[in-house]
Order: structure tokens, then C-alpha cells, then sequence
């Protein structure tokens, strides 16, 4: 099952690109961090957007929501256009099988991708070694420990890597890997069919925005999301051989 | 099964809201219309998050995403505090049962909020009768039909009825109620903790930003998404006994 029957845009034959986009999900990911690739790519005809995972069980995302992966592991296409992941919990940053996973389908994928927590996730299975990348600011100190050199943006590209920190970082990065495929016409016409053209309702969405006091409250408020995140930082600096940061 | 059980942001107790959300998922619903209602409330300490359909069998949204509700409507809280829709494919405008659930629910919540073709389908179920609202610019010409008063904008609200078009208008959307339910400082922080501070590629996401030749490209190759709603306007005119108005 994939995303090609039903596409929503109809393009001239010869903007047309069959491409193969995988996007993680697993117990406790984060669907609003993938579902701007998924859909991006899933109203364009052409693209077959895999929802990927270990096997076809029932799957809850956080905050809930019950999932079903289309693939499996095994049959996800062992060349890929886009391989990506956003969020998940602790306990998947450690998950042997996934790791092996992202990191074989990553050495060969034409765009790797990571939203918030998705991209020190990729980092976990070696995939940002020496190459700058971004994360949500929350967890922005752990980037190194996962082998990552840090760098600011709502997206961050180096060579084939594209990683992000907002809440619309996947759609950002896809209408990025949308120009990069399907050429500037299409993508703006994306841009357009989707309307984004966001109204930020005070203007404070980054820590330069918000000003010190209110970035430390949310930094406060939000601990919770990131503390098992640290222990896991320090085991992937470890096996990364890199220098662990404890945030 | 809510989301209550795994909230990410800590408040300070006198800052919870204890607040019921529903949000309809049914086949071909679209889940990028609804992640950010969702995700937004689900993750603040004190809100269920429901999604809600006829039973808790699989259904498939579109693009290609199998979901499974975790309320019914039944069990569905009689009084919400939001009632919210997307986007669903146009079978669903015409099925007797999602409307009367939506017509019961939309009553009495305190909110009524749609997105895309979703703020349509609350016009199919006389919720938008005589309110102004909005819809995606695809569909903008339909909203006479199913009983509103079309407005411009990003987020639209008119008392108690709140709709977008926008991709991202699910977002808009929930930063807008956060700040009704639980105050500015609340929602400041909300939009610090999503980042939600966007950096379009192109800045043509609007057709005023657009323009008319890269606007009448993306009516065009949208044009298919959009058609089968036109029957279903014509007929939710005269059963609403307003005036159609041919897309």
C-alpha cells in the first residue's frame, strides 16, 4: 500500500518523477513532524511514499495516534529518493534494528532527511557524522553527541543530509527536496497549492524571538520531553567515538 | 484511549485547562489538516485529544494513512470544547451520520473549527450557516453553498466558529484556541515550543502573493481534487435552502 493511487496534482507527463520516499514511523513517533513529506509528496503523481516500520502492527504515535505502517522493513525499496524520520522516543534511539535500517537504506538514499528529534535519531545510526545539522532548540546542545556538527536554521542542508528543528520543518524540507527533484515551477506551484504562507500568531517562534525569559520558561516546561533523550545522548557519543555534551 | 496520558509540557497547575477535543477522522480524511489541533492540545497537560469516527475499525486517510480512532461517537463527550475537522473526500459530505454527529457536537462546543474542505463539511452540517469563514483558495468559491459568508484570511473566526485554509491552518488554529483556553503566556510559549516561525521558499503561498498565471496553473492542476465537491455543493445548497453558487 502506498500513497501512489491517489494523487491530488496533476502535472504535465514530463514534470512527472517517480520517485521512492520512506518515512519512519514506529511506536511513539511523532506524526506531525513526518506528515509534511508524506502528504507533500503523496498529493504529487509519481512519488510512492512509504510509511515504514518493523511490520504491519497496529503502531501509536505520540500524542496518540494509531498508526499502521505500509511497509515493511524488508520490503521497503533498498534505493531510495528520500529516507526520513521525525521524533521518536528514547528507547528507539537504541533499537539495533532500526539503526541498521536507517543507516543501510541512509548510505544509499539521495536525500536523508530528520525533524526535530527525527534528526539526531538519524545521527544515532551514524548518518550525520562531520556533517552540520539542526534539531528542535530544545534539544539542540545534544547535536555533537550524536556526532553531528551544529548549526542554526529552520533547515539545515549539507550535501545530501537536510535536517530541521519547527514544527514545519517537514514541510519546509519538503518543498526543499520538492524543487530539488521536481524543478522551481513545481515547487513554487507547491508552495502555492498548499498555502504556505504561515501568519505566526505573536512572532516569538524562535529563542532569538522570544527573548531570554520566556525561551528559559519553555525550556523548563518542556525538560520532560528531552531528559530521556540525555542518557541516550551519552551511549551514542560513546559508540560514535565522538565527544559526548550533556545538556 | 486519549492522548491525557502523555503530556510533554509541564504547566503549572493553576495554568491546566481540563479540556475535551475531538477531532473527525474517517476514510480519506486528511491527517496534515488535523496533526496540528492534535498535536498542539495533546500535548499540553489536562486536554483529551479524540479521534473521533463511527467505530474503531482501520480507516485510511489520503494521502495513503492508515488510522485507527480512538473514540467513537457515541462515547464521544457530549460537550467539547472544540469540535474539529479537515479535509475528507466528498462521500463523506453527504453521509447522514457523520453529519448529525457533527451537527449534535457543533451545537453545544465552544469551539467549532474546521480546516481546508474541512470547514465545508461543517457547513454541510448547518454549522456555518450565517457565519463567516474560510476554506483552501481552491474551494473558496463553494463556501456560499454550504451556507457561509466567504472571508479572506489565514484563520477566519467568527463567534464561535473558526476556520483556515492554509496547510498550516490546523496550527493557526490551535495557537488561536490555546490562547482562549489557557492565556497569552500559554500560547507564547506553545509557538516558542513548536518553533512555529516559518521560512517559505518562495513566498508565493497565497494567490495574491502568487499571482494570476502561477494561481490559474495550480487551479488547473488541482482542478480534479476540487471536482467532486462541486455536485456535492449544488446539493448541500438546496438541502440548506441557500443559493448555489457553480464553482
Amino acid at each position: 500500500m502506498s500513497t501512489e493511487t491517489a494523487p491530488f496534482i496533476d502535472l504535465d507527463a514530463a514534470d512527472r518523477r517517480d520517485l521512492q520516499i520512506a518515512i519512519l514511523v514506529c511506536p511513539g513517533y511523532a506524526p506531525i513532524d513526518v506528515i509534511g513529506v508524506h502528504t507533500m509528496f503523496g498529493i504529487l503523481p509519481g512519488a510512492q511514499v512509504h510509511l515504514v516500520w518493523k511490520d504491519l502492527d497496529e503502531i501509536v504515535g505520540i500524542p496518540t495516534f494509531p498508526t499502521r505502517a505500509t511497509t515493511t522493513f524488508p520490503d521497503c525499496p533498498a534505493d531510495l529518493d528520500v529516507l526520513f524520520a521525525g521524533a521518536v522516543l528514547a528507547d528507539t534511539f537504541e533499537d539495533e534494528e532500526t539503526l541498521a535500517f536507517l543507516a543501510d537504506r541512509g548510505s544509499r538514499a539521495r536525500w536523508v532527511g530528520g525533524a526535530c528529534a527525527g534528526s539526531l535519531l538519524l545521527g544515532a545510526a551514524g548518518l550525520l557524522r562531520g556533517y552540520r545539522a539542526t534539531t528542535n532548540f530544545q534539544l539542540h546542545d545534544l547535536l555533537p553527541s550524536f556526532g553531528a556538527i551544529p548549526a542554526r536554521g529552520n533547515v539545515v542542508e549539507d550535501r545530501n543530509r537536510i535536517t530541521a528543528g519547527p514544527v514545519t520543518g517537514g514541510i519546509e524540507i519538503a518543498l526543499r527536496l520538492v524543487q530539488d527533484f521536481y524543478g522551481d515551477d513545481v515547487a513554487r506551484e507547491m508552495e502555492l497549492q498548499t498555502e504556505y504562507a504561515p501568519t505566526p500568531l505573536y512572532g516569538v517562534g524562535t529563542p532569538e524571538l522570544a527573548g531570554p525569559e520566556l525561551t528559559r520558561r519553555a525550556l523548563d516546561h518542556g525538560a520532560a520531553m528531552g531528559a530521556p533523550l540525555l542518557a541516550v545522548a551519552e551511549r551514542a557519543a560513546r559508540r560514535l567515538g565522538v565527544a559526548a555534551v550533556t545538556g
